[in-house]
């Protein structure tokens, strides 16, 4: 989570680019906080008249597709929010210099994920935290699968 | 809504057949109807002996792969008449031409998509309207987010 | 289903490692059993400094992108272990070479998808076993639809 597959124009952004707008990418997402590792993003340059909106060649123009698989974006108010800031961050490298654009995201299956054959912990784990600070994955144990806030409840009584 | 991309061998399709597919494609979203420029279809070039069909090479293999997003398909028979749609649509370019191919749609969330810095309008309302019209995004107002057939009912009474 | 998109590096598998390697992965499938042709593998070599891990470029990094179509995975237990067994099968080609990794799966519709042309028949249903056999997409008849194990049970009566 996430994987950003970014289909551009030839020439449409330097390496220099490239390096920036993924940082900017993965800031947002580092912010959460999700661990910096989580957050691939890949370039493609698409042929020049192989990419068509409205039955038009169209050159000028980007399109994100974003896979989301370790957060689920909870409720209207926070889902267009999170839109209007992917798109803040990337203005300054699309809109900003005159390319046309779109945004769509999927959200993945969570347990169908892995990184470095490692099954990623659950959400705000003790794991989930010491990756965020080793910024790799790595085994864990079942005691760091524990939410780095464990609140317990009293046991069943007979009344 | 919708992302077509097209997985196919080199020299598949002159810049003229691209062109002409992409015009079929964007007339049956054309049709529902959405936006035109809704409809993005992006073509890609597979190097030879990198697209295996049960573990086998095949240079002769087009594979489509459809995100859909503005609009969810209700129902078995509009789901199986909308993959015979797509498969005549297709059939000039692909099946009539000698290749084996294969369509996917996936269906992703409405409300983690935008265009040009817009999160598209309701379903079916005055803004989507407009958009179809202009076939072009831009801001819309409260008002225009309302469906087009707007259909209220009595207020509560307390009987 | 599937359909494997595989992000590498240039210049990481010969075509002899894509054969095999694309083998293995029809194998896994084969072995349910669905039909071997289900099976789609694509290779897509990504340009240097294309891919970002992090922020930072990183490349001797791949990326599977896996769609399933045919079946689900009922339950964490079957999950889990799916997961394992993708990482035994892709190890030789990634780990033990030395490359990082991530294994993404996502599970999009059955019943919008179509091979030559052909809605796949039912889960477990006597045309699917056929496909099986022949390994090859054709017609097939309602009674086929059925499935192999048919297991009627009483009518309905007035008590």
């Amino acid at each position: 989570m996430p994987l950003w597959k970014i289909y551009h124009p030839a020439g449409s952004f330097t390496a220099e680019d490239k390096k920036i707008l993924s940082e900017r990418i993965t800031g947002l997402y580092a912010g959460i906080p999700i661990p910096r590792f989580y957050v691939v993003t890949i370039f493609e340059e698409v042929a020049k008249d192989s990419c068509f909106v409205g039955g038009e060649p169209h050159n000028k123009f980007i399109r994100f597709k974003i896979d989301q698989i370790a957060r689920t974006l909870p409720g209207p108010v926070i889902r267009e929010w999170w839109m209007r800031k992917i798109d803040e961050i990337i203005a300054p490298y699309v809109k900003d210099r005159g390319y046309d654009w779109e945004v769509s995201i999927d959200e993945t299956p969570f347990d169908l994920w892995s990184l470095q054959g490692e099954i990623p912990p659950p959400f705000e784990s003790v794991a989930e935290k010491r990756w965020v600070k080793e910024n790799k994955a790595s085994p864990y144990t079942l005691a760091e699968k524990l939410p780095v806030s464990l609140i317990l409840t009293p046991g069943l009584s007979d009344r």
